[in-house]
């Protein structure tokens, strides 16, 4: 079942009724001032970070879901309706949500009056902006109120939802015209404050909650709205909310258009105040006056589209599958995006209250926007570098706003170091711009112990070199990639973190899959020694690489499928020998990418690498994607930790963990297998599973970070959308391993692996400042393989396209067979 | 105006409408097992500690109010409604909530059909009953449909609040006949499940929100209730309840008596499963078998009233005045006892997050309790003891789980120690049992440092002794006993803690306020040096305090009153020379309390002390109470800390705090000013402000931590009630200083300080195992002086009782005059 549709000209998702399955949510903001809104006008807006400085308060898991939003009731007669159904939810006689790159439309009507509601952050002001838009359709003249409502969250949103014995009575507002300014903990130590305000005289507003809506009222039936008319009161502790109350009249065909805007100022600490305790409305000012008119608003909101226009024209493809455009060309990128300013921080399902950017996390988020702001990439690469400790292992996350590496989940994941390698490499591919491996970081945020960031790279691989296990593997310390192996953990009471408990490393428990990385990455950083021409370096990285295929190969095969791990007695895990947990899916889909077993037989049977997929496919796939492990763990493992923590079928617990599928898809076209590659592409990807909407629930436009698996209840279900690793690797899969558009150290490489059936597609891409126009003609139906390469019409040898920083323009043609 | 009114006979408090102005509460629960529950059936569940161990989810700080609690929907035709009115908020034909000491009781009705719901914790079982009795009063037989409702949290109640990408997908339950059973990540570590049951067959029930509610529903609305069915879901993740459906058919007259039981349960570690997966629900149907018949509920009930005559017995009063009866009698103990449960952890203001129990809080709680149940206050300073550094100094808060004390706000609150001696001096003269003092007692909780109680009050007294600034003047360390007056914090960031910030101690910000409590506190100390014949050293002691009450007199006295502090510049706090914070309460109260100034004049003028209190009159006085400090603070103060980061008129900055409008009121006593004393009392003694209700808005019948004062708009609105300091510290003024049957560590003392137009009053007083029949004849009509004292017919001479344990009765006639 479907709940919209694709408007793909307009880069919208259009949800044509407000009950969706769950909330469908999208992302205001560019730079610092962002928003999350719901199909419903549901969420919040937060300035630079979630936690702390969070404007609007939004009420988590509440029952009815997704509450608290920006509000607009609408009262003619007995009838009050909103132009995003929620929270009066009065039915609506037509009804449409658009969800557009930074932007949201509402549009609604009842009893003819109809509404247009448009939000969206600009790029240059922090500030959220509401374009109301209120048109009678009948013969006769309306007349009607409008009552605007939002709730003020007191900026700390964890202590705003704990403190209640001190935030009772710290509220405070002022109120000048038609603009609420929310001034709480103003009078001590912020320099910032909120205003709401409106480009119209309004005969009335509340600031106090219990005065709009009522102690025992709900947002589905404030009290001043029933009675027609807001008190004007002032709050004074409690619960400070902002509602302007407009009485309107409109002819027959006439439309009124209001401008709200929701702002975040701040004051140098000298200037807080215009008078003793009022507060220096200057800031506010000046916002305000750049949003005044209609046509001011409508300025903005094309600047916003052009942002986003050219952003997205780093990538794009013409191809026959309407979905996979849609998907490449707008959906996949932006989620990216938001992934590069949210990190996990704000979705429907993380709260925004953790403060941390995961090293890890955002080394692989980084494979996803590199392309689309490299300058913004290489700030982040230096930053993450920059927290690195001087033996080459990482702290599992850092402070957004300090920039440093905190504990808060410990450090030890023994993954992370390479994941800087990964990302750094991506970055070099990307932009050609070697001068960032000269860059001084700090190791631990110490400015006394800095080295170029190349030496962060080196540290990072040789902490893998000298970090091994019994067996010659890596040691896997507090976890790898799947947080939820935890194998040094052993933890017995409850409420104990499964990342922090336990020492930091062991002196047994291994994991294939870093070894896997490792290979990969370690190829990835003997090539950049390569291009800096360090050849013993390199020499020597290719020499460990070897020794470790080689482990892996030996210690590291279990005979049908790659192991997973050793665990701390030195055990297998991830094998046939085990009851539960037989095979798991990263280190199959890892080791593959890296090359490990892909050699071919001499007998003509299935490589190892081969055999390890087949297994993937007849062990761990289902119609929804491929499971993380098989057979799910129906007890809890002390040995193991969170993993076996989860119900069968859920999260790590063998649900579908979107996020290590593309993996499999991109180690099927190191196999040059590209039906298959694409088919288990297309297993997760939200665009065509549109149809499946009331089973995987979640967002049909992005991907979400798990999906339950078969051996769960609701196999199908989706959970977590929005923020997750997944959309980068899904990005780096589909444009780079399936359709084969490959930076690299020397340019652009054209290596496609595609089903067969395909008879061929355009991309344009834009690299290093050149625009690409390649267009792959597979009249052959091949699944890999180039035949010819021509580039503005010269013949090339070979896949990769010279690069000619000169042009302005390339055209690639490039013919499979 | 009024909400409802006092019941005496039954000790319980009627409300007459669900629309209070706030949600008035009260505790079920008197040893592990605690709930809360408002007038409208609203609250939650928790073993032992709110945040660790909570049942069901609460939503603070909602919109409306006081959501999710235990819900009964009665469904009969199209009307459906609460027995507690909320959720659904039907208009009721009647309607009554009945808190009493330890239960709660509902009784409504609709159509003639009446509701009658009981709600309590057993004395002897973890578990809430809620006994529901359902009565057709009508000619007719009625059909209708009943369904429960409840929401379980997912234990720890912060992570149930915030770590949705992890919990949305681990929630699980079993369901066995009219039992559902909550067993979130019991697969893994917890070794506990929650059951909530009904002794009925059901017609069908929902353990999955979404199938009951409905994702857009509210609990106002379910789904399930709407159509009249529940569909037998089952949780998997997201958010687990428990609803049965029950459909009922009454004939005209009829009664049926259901037992609904909400209970939490453990197992052994290795009895967790009763087959692989399947719970051990041998603790569950133990626990069931014991509640199901009404006739069980009612015994059940009988011993937990009973348990509350006996408690309560300890000291009655009967005056001319009801309001003060029933406030001594009944509400003002249950709040000392709530307190002693509660510490300050799980209120409508305290969000039951914070785990600590406060050093100072617990000793000054202790002042209440003592006397109800002396032997778990033993056990509550041993334990308070153990935490305490080795150099007398004290962790603020500690871990009631592990009575470990915890740094989570710090140390170096320069009161703490001196409350120690405080709580003990209280246990000796209540108990007379100096075997405590042997006790061994561990420092900081190392069992490598150990000594008996007795050093460990050696050690406070010290430290206070040694911890001197430049006026010789007790240094104040983080804060004093006004946790906001910070005057070594200087934070100017938003979000830094006030009590964490900055140093732990400065070497000149000095606390007058402290200097009272050494004096008052020195001499309780120098009393127990005497009565264990340590002659040197309480003279030593002695000594020390008379040199503190002359540095008092000199550098602590501003002219009219007494000063509140030097800052870190040494600059006075609550001096004329101040431009905002002339003059604080506390340091009037403390000090005057300890005796300090109170020497008579020998030219007739007011004594020092007088001259205080008088200022405290002119000054501070309100309708309300008695504010903090005047003027209010009107900008932030760097050097004075969170004190002034409130609005003017509110909390610690002018607020009427309550807790120590007491100190006033016993201050007047000292003086001899029984009336003043009495007239201070009353003024934020809740029974008195019952008929502005509207304006104080929270419940009448206990006190709560603060009423807005003077400066702020809202004046005399109260705040934070029930967990306050104010309880135990109210009745101490008014059962020892005003009343004046006063423990000592010889015996009981009667010294009655009241209104000279009181012509007498009685008490019952059980005091160290024998029952005191007193009888103060007042026709003298004077404040104070006692005239004469009989003891069993027979006259002694002074004040004090001298105690005959022999004695199981004891007649007491004092004549004042």
């Amino acid at each position: 079942m479907k709940f919209g549709y694709f408007d793909d000209v307009n880069k919208e998702y259009v949800i044509t009724t407000p009950k969706t399955p769950l909330p469908w949510i999208n992302y205001l903001g560019t730079q610092d001032f962002f928003s999350l809104i719901s199909n419903t006008a549901g969420g919040y807006s937060f300035y630079k970070d979630a936690k702390l400085l969070r404007l609007t308060r939004y009420r988590y898991n509440n029952s009815p879901m997704d509450q608290n939003g920006r509000y607009y009731y609408i009262k003619e007669g007995d009838t009050v309706w909103n132009p995003g159904w929620q929270p009066v939810q009065t039915p609506l006689d037509s009804y449409q949500c658009r969800h557009g790159l930074g932007y949201t439309v509402f549009e609604s009507s009842k009893n003819s009056l109809n509404a247009k509601l448009l939000a969206f952050v600009p790029v240059h002001d922090n500030c959220e902006i509401n374009l109301l838009t209120l048109t009678n359709y009948t013969d006769a003249e309306k007349e009607f109120d409008l009552f605007s409502y939002i709730e003020f969250c007191l900026w700390n949103a964890a202590d705003d939802s704990s403190n209640f014995q001190r935030n009772f009575s710290t509220g405070e507002v002022e109120v000048a015209g038609s603009t609420i300014y929310h001034k709480t903990e103003y009078r001590e130590r912020r320099n910032h404050y909120a205003v709401y305000s409106v480009n119209h005289p309004v005969n009335g507003f509340d600031t106090s909650r219990d005065a709009f809506i009522g102690l025992y009222n709900s947002p589905a039936d404030p009290q001043a709205v029933r009675k027609g008319f807001c008190s004007g009161s002032i709050a004074h502790g409690w619960a400070p909310v902002a509602s302007h109350h407009i009485h309107l009249k409109l002819r027959p065909g006439d439309s009124v258009s209001l401008v709200f805007v929701l702002g975040y100022c701040e004051n140098p600490k000298d200037k807080k105040f215009s008078a003793p305790g009022v507060i220096n409305k200057e800031p506010a000012d000046r916002l305000l006056a750049r949003y005044q008119t209609t046509e001011q608003v409508m300025a903005a909101f094309q600047e916003l589209k052009d942002y986003w226009t050219t952003l997205l024209s780093a990538y794009t493809i013409q191809t026959e599958d309407v979905r996979l455009n849609r998907m490449v060309n707008i959906w996949n990128q932006y989620q990216c995006m938001v992934t590069f300013n949210m990190s996990r921080s704000a979705s429907y399902y993380e709260s925004g209250l953790g403060r941390g950017m995961g090293f890890r996390d955002s080394c692989q988020d980084l494979l996803g926007f590199v392309h689309l702001i490299p300058e913004r990439a290489r700030q982040r690469i230096l930053d993450i570098a920059a927290t690195q400790f001087p033996d080459g292992s990482a702290y599992h996350q850092y402070q957004p706003l300090t920039k440093r590496g905190n504990m808060d989940v410990g450090s030890g994941f023994n993954d992370d170091p390479l994941w800087l390698i990964a990302g750094t490499a991506a970055y070099l591919r990307e932009t050609g711009d070697f001068s960032i491996l000269e860059e001084p970081c700090t190791f631990d945020n110490d400015a006394d112990s800095t080295a170029p960031l190349m030496e962060h790279l080196r540290r990072s691989f040789q902490y893998t070199a000298t970090h091994k296990g019994p067996h010659g593997l890596p040691l896997i310390g507090r976890a790898d990639w799947n947080d939820c192996l935890n194998l040094n953990c052993f933890s017995e009471e409850p409420g104990e973190s499964f990342q922090t408990t336990g020492p930091n490393d062991g002196p047994v428990a291994e994991s294939v899959f870093i070894a896997g990385m490792f290979v990969k990455y370690g190829r990835e950083y003997a090539e950049i020694c390569d291009a800096l021409r360090l050849d013993d370096e390199r020499d020597a990285v290719l020499k460990e690489v070897a020794a470790m295929e080689e482990t892996v190969m030996d210690a590291g095969w279990d005979g049908d499928w790659f192991l997973r791990a050793y665990d701390a007695m030195s055990n297998p895990v991830g094998s046939k020998l085990c009851e539960e947990g037989q095979i798991f899916i990263e280190p199959q889909g890892m080791c593959v990418m890296a090359g490990i077993g892909t050699d071919i037989t001499e007998d003509g049977s299935p490589s190892t690498a081969a055999r390890a997929l087949r297994s993937v496919e007849e062990r761990l796939d289902t119609r929804y994607g491929i499971i993380l492990q098989t057979p799910a763990y129906t007890t809890y493992h002390v040995e193991l930790g969170e993993i076996s923590s989860y119900p069968p079928g859920y999260k790590e617990n063998a649900g579908i963990f979107c996020h290590n599928n593309p993996w499999i898809s991109c180690a099927e076209t190191v196999l040059g297998h590209g039906s298959r590659a694409f088919e288990v592409f297309k297993k997760t990807c939200p665009a065509y599973l549109e149809d499946q909407s009331e089973i995987r629930r979640t967002e049909p436009y992005v991907y979400c970070q798990m999906m339950a698996g078969r051996d769960a209840p609701t196999h199908g279900e989706g959970k977590n959308s929005w923020l997750t690793g997944t959309a980068a690797w899904t990005f780096t899969c589909i444009s780079q391993y399936i359709l084969g558009i490959q930076p690299t150290l020397q340019g652009l490489r054209i290596n496609p692996c595609i089903p067969s059936d395909w008879s061929g597609y355009t991309c344009r891409r834009i690299y290093r400042g050149v625009s690409y126009d390649i267009t792959i003609d597979n009249s052959a139906h091949v699944e890999s393989g180039v035949a010819s390469v021509t580039v503005d019409g010269q013949p090339v040898t070979g896949t990769l396209i010279p690069f000619d920083a000169g042009k302005k323009t390339c055209k690639v043609e490039v013919v499979l067979g």
